[in-house]
């Protein structure tokens, strides 16, 4: 696979007319993709572990439903891939880590088991970073082998890029999901925190979020909000609420442009891309503000200005545990270098830093949630720039890292290009409005002839 | 053991002005909880297993600090349960369920970890019923073997009353910790709402919390602190907060009696045992007020008065998985009547239910919460009377649930009796001032002539 032969995702939905015509059942489109994943996961490298007897099983129930018109939702049918850092019954748990290799629970995750109420196909466990932290695991970029698809859900996002998978789900309490759908040209979705219930999902950080990485607007919508209305959110959460379509789209009347920390590393073509985005929206008769013509932008600019720091920090202090037990119960040299410093990091603090750490979050968050009053829906980049060159880090998480110290939602569409590859334009909404984020990205979407 | 061979706890604390002049010696105290275990537990069933060898290297271990004079905390060396819902690296957790017998992780839970890094000596692993829930382990009351010691953290209440142990975890959601505490003769406690680290906990509801029963009152607020201050609070919480030490004691000015929905199933001894509390506050020249006399009481007592059903339907939606993963996976005859009952009492919830039930939740939760103007503090009863007789349920939790709907700080001194045998009084504190209630509760066990 050369760097010139653009992989194409496959949606599912595009497929659901064919289904009720009777030219074309969930099997075979299954069939498809497992013949994808035949021709290309020897070089991209997207799963752990995959369960193609019982995706086939499943997919047949499916075809039976759809055949007689009974299918138990939207998603019936669909081969979905799950991030190996969730529980599955029928398949190991590795979470990245060989502290964990060929590890299995009895047992789904909360987000698997509603996928399989709805009818969905589970393929297979997608590689994620050593506990969906930063050390990657060579999976590589469907659009260029020499580039990283992203991280954590490096196998999610890459599953989806290259055909393989119509959707899969990633998690995010950093940039983990938005970041690798970015890089590699795939929808991504992160929901406002307690958004996907995570029971039995390995990453119990208080930013971290359950969302999706998927071929089309619709799709990325859809399976989120079918496995909310069956899991729930996080126990205390209703979880993502709302129409189980997509959202009817509606332009946004004003957009709020924020640079994030991430501006002066961005590449001058990719800021050129949001220009032009931004350029765009005024375009189509949206009001565009920035920090220069709005105070409130800008204090929300400053609030978020150490997003990154703050947010690393949180996280090395929620993480002690587990990390402490797998030091000294399991392996300590089974940690990778980078967890280990994490390890150091959290040792040296205290709870009372964590406290000042979480009301300094509070403040940030009344901050942003402010601009709700006057802005539909908040953009800029996901990225700073298209994927970087080498597989040994997952790239820059600086202009993700918002919107997981938020807690609000937050998602890419690919529809911008650098180097030649995929960009995205981020749209962060405000929290519980996730619909209302959905409304703005379908009427975005079309400002660039893209179907939802 | 007959009825009347009161037993009697055994407090850690209270040896350690012997640890210090060189005349006992953790090591020999943990002989002595040793010597009782093997003496009670084939009639009591407190333990589903323990790790004598390892308590033993770990009680020389803390022997040797102590005698230098370098404990590494008050509780060093302190021989603790754990109840068997959270798990430990060198035992079992089977959650009382037939589905996880032998089953074993491989890493501690945050709380457990955290004990060991204090020198806590972990002996045990305490009876639960299944899953934490109500369905009983067969643990009898030590004070009366032909009674439940309540549950769901049944062994942890029996071996601290037995004196096998001075202190040990619990869990609670509805009235899993107080109200054995109650029925055994034990003090304990649930923190605020995210006051312990729940991680490797196997309880995810929203309201349960990681609490502690033990011999003393120092000892229930040290141990839990001490965790609090290594492992922190569910992620996202700061934890319990305030001095290692137990506060020192502060008469509460105003204190609210609280009927709660169980007044009505209160025995009248117990009516009694409360009135004369009361008015042993009363007499101690503390103001004491009640829905008769204050109409903010009266509203909370409205507001609580459905905490049961509110509690159990909540739960109910939170609980679906693992069941349902359980159910499907495992086997479903794996589970108690009770447990696919709750299954199923979920399977036919939606998640607009629960937004409105947590939409209630927090309704009440703010109609209590206005009682901090005024009130240093609730007292209720903690039970409706003595354990009942049978081991066939773990009793009444009618007078535990309210705290446990509202995520407040609550707490039982084992201060008066029934039918000759322990019941306990509550105290009902503040969110996040857990501190404020023991400072309290300290100056009310003076009244009672009980150490702290």
């Amino acid at each position: 696979m050369a760097k010139t032969d653009k992989p194409v995702a496959r949606s599912y939905f595009a497929a659901i007319a064919a289904f009720n015509a009777g030219t074309d059942t969930p099997r075979a489109f299954l069939e498809r993709c497992i013949e994808t994943i035949e021709a290309l996961e020897p070089q991209v490298g997207a799963f752990v572990a995959t369960n193609l007897p019982g995706a086939r099983a499943a997919a047949d129930a499916a075809s039976q439903r759809w055949n007689v018109g009974r299918a138990l939702s939207p998603i019936d049918g669909m081969p979905v891939g799950i991030k190996d850092i969730m529980e599955t019954a029928d398949m190991v748990t590795e979470q990245g880590s060989p502290l964990f290799k060929g590890w299995k629970g009895p047992r789904d995750a909360a987000a698997v088991i509603a996928l399989r109420e709805a009818g969905a196909v589970v393929v297979g466990k997608t590689v994620t970073t050593e506990f969906a932290s930063i050390e990657p695991r060579g999976t590589k970029n469907p659009w260029d082998l020499a580039r990283t698809p992203g991280g954590s859900s490096s196998g999610s996002a890459a599953a989806v890029a290259a055909g393989m998978l119509p959707a899969a789900l990633g998690t995010q309490v950093v940039g983990s999901t938005v970041r690798p759908a970015s890089f590699c040209g795939c929808f991504g979705y992160k929901p406002s925190v307690g958004g996907i219930n995570r029971g039995g999902s390995y990453d119990e950080f208080s930013q971290s979020c359950t969302g999706m990485i998927a071929a089309s607007l619709a799709e990325t919508w859809t399976v989120a909000r079918v496995i909310a209305s069956r899991a729930g959110g996080d126990p205390g959460y209703t979880g993502i609420t709302g129409p189980i379509e997509l959202p009817a789209a509606k332009p946004p009347r004003r957009v709020a442009m924020l640079d994030t920390a991430g501006w002066p590393r961005a590449s001058e073509e990719a800021k050129r891309q949001l220009a032009e985005a931004r350029a765009r929206l005024a375009a189509a008769g949206i009001e565009v503000a920035d920090r220069k013509t709005d105070k409130a932008i800008d204090a929300v600019e400053t609030a978020i200005a150490s997003a990154g720091p703050l947010s690393m920090d949180i996280n090395a202090w929620e993480g002690r545990w587990p990390l402490n037990t797998y030091a000294r119960d399991m392996d300590r040299n089974g940690l990778s270098k980078s967890a280990q410093n994490r390890l150091a990091q959290a040792e040296a603090m205290t709870q009372e830093q964590y406290q000042g750490l979480i009301a300094e979050r509070d403040r940030v968050r009344k901050i942003y949630a402010a601009l709700a009053d006057r802005y539909d829906v908040c953009v800029t980049l996901p990225a700073t720039g298209a994927a970087p060159i080498g597989l040994g880090s997952t790239g820059d998480p600086i202009f993700v890292v918002p919107s997981s110290l938020l807690g609000t939602p937050s998602m890419t569409l690919p529809v911008l290009q650098a180097e030649g590859l995929p960009l995205g334009l981020q749209l962060m909404g405000f929290q519980n409005a996730d619909a209302a984020m959905f409304a703005s990205a379908a009427a975005v979407l079309r400002l660039f002839d893209i179907k939802p």
